[in-house]
């Protein structure tokens, strides 16, 4: 029996991992404590720090549950999750940025016809519409759009239960010449919630909550990359320093005012209404 | 707003902690961003490896209640707990080494008298003694002693319902002369428990769950270092392969046969049985 230092227990609990084991999980569980017994020398917890970690761990997933997920939090504002979506995106030239999943995204939305409107809740209203096309520049038809965002409180309809079923939430198909649209409410920004450990954490350091207004966007075509992103209101405070770090320049867009009547007439919106114009370019898979 | 990539997000996220922070708060959370980071950017996860973490991780916090901390037993297996403390064993020359406190210790045992049983179901009986010294080899009264050991189940009383309350725990004090002694009955090698994400864990990576037989002790006494150890029994088959590392040659001891019916008469105990003599080493605070 070989007595374990600082300088051996590395090796020692890398060596106890099973010839048979599967590379890959070789691999990321050799990394892990190699990383994680580094970050204990360097910075040399006393016993009760490391007792705060755990009981800080596991606050954070006894938090979770089917609506909230703690740890996709604390993975959003520690930049792993950005770090982990940049790493992913194997982005043909030209293509769409990725930006961040979040936790907020429920499964199951109605589907919505081209203009059809996604607000049960009332807000300021507005147009969206855009192409989804491929890197030449092909339209691409009937590709699937999931889109979600907050109400005009900041909240997601699964975080508020005052907010009624399927509020703000829907799937679009684009049309033959790749084109879709919806009717929605200009997104708001909002905290990210505060009230758990990854609140404390934020607090504790100097941080804010706040994310800078977006509309969440996951499309999907045959042949094509599944494209996880969202949409930034440009001129929004948060923009510069958004807690989870998913804003990128490409995917801040501008919600203009559009005052022509015969168009809200035919949009079915109030005049003045916002408007907002994107194109996604998908890579193919 | 500056484009995030993967070279540039770390300094992003550190960039966010507030100038207010507390230094040793600012300097654990850079640190754990930095290396968190550089394990994501050498093995570079896709989405769902880092979601199948985020689950493992939420699932192990899920596990946690006022018996079961998975997290303490992740720790464990994944050898920080152990570097933790051999990074605290701030030991003056000749103390006695540390040991891992584990998940299993339950306060508020009862106090039980010199040579008193704190075994309450049946196993192969044993007489535990020894003294408690400072580093100039002078004794140490009144210092308290907390013990706790698995029962001949393998089960610690927090562990089984079967377990009458307060069994294999206690609390003593040295005598004057710094001696200790208490009975009870041989302690078994035991599996930590395998039922939840550190066994699925452990055995996706082809490691067993055993840990070799041992007594927990904690020593205090005002002036001196909190001492926490664990003496392990000599000849088990796992003592170099302790499923969270805790084994110290230096805490290695018999258990000797005692066939002389004056001391077992003496004792209490029956003819013949085990005994133990270990004496402790206190560093000074």
């Amino acid at each position: 029996m070989k007595d374990l230092t600082e300088h051996n227990v590395t090796e020692a609990v890398l060596s106890t991992l099973g010839a048979q084991t599967d590379p890959r999980l070789a691999e990321l569980m050799g990394a892990l404590v190699r990383h994680l017994h580094a970050f204990v020398r360097e910075t040399r917890p006393t016993r009760a720090e490391w007792m705060a970690a755990i009981d800080f761990l596991t606050r954070t997933g006894q938090l979770c549950d089917d609506i909230r997920q703690e740890f996709v939090l604390l993975s959003d504002t520690l930049g792993v999750s950005i770090l982990v979506e940049t790493i992913n995106q194997d982005r043909a030239a030209g293509a769409s940025e990725n930006s961040l999943f979040g936790p907020f995204f429920r499964p199951g939305a109605r589907e919505v016809g081209f203009g059809g409107n996604i607000a049960r809740t009332p807000g300021e209203a507005a147009w969206v519409e855009g192409h989804v096309r491929d890197t030449d520049g092909a339209p691409v038809a009937g590709a699937l759009i999931e889109i979600w965002q907050t109400a005009d409180n900041g909240q997601y309809e699964g975080q508020d239960p005052h907010q009624p079923e399927s509020n703000l939430r829907a799937r679009l198909r684009t049309e033959p010449d790749g084109c879709f649209a919806f009717r929605t409410i200009k997104p708001r920004p909002y905290p990210i919630p505060t009230d758990g450990p990854v609140g404390q954490m934020l607090a504790a350091t100097g941080r804010h909550a706040m994310r800078p207004a977006h509309i969440h966007f996951v499309i999907e075509a045959p042949g094509f990359q599944r494209l996880v992103t969202a949409l930034y209101s440009d001129g929004d405070a948060w923009l510069d320093s958004d807690a989870v770090l998913g804003v990128k320049g490409s995917l801040v867009i501008a919600f203009e005012r559009n005052d022509r009547e015969d168009e809200a007439r035919r949009r079915g919106l109030p005049s003045p209404h916002w408007q907002v114009r994107h194109d996604f370019v998908l890579a193919r898979a």
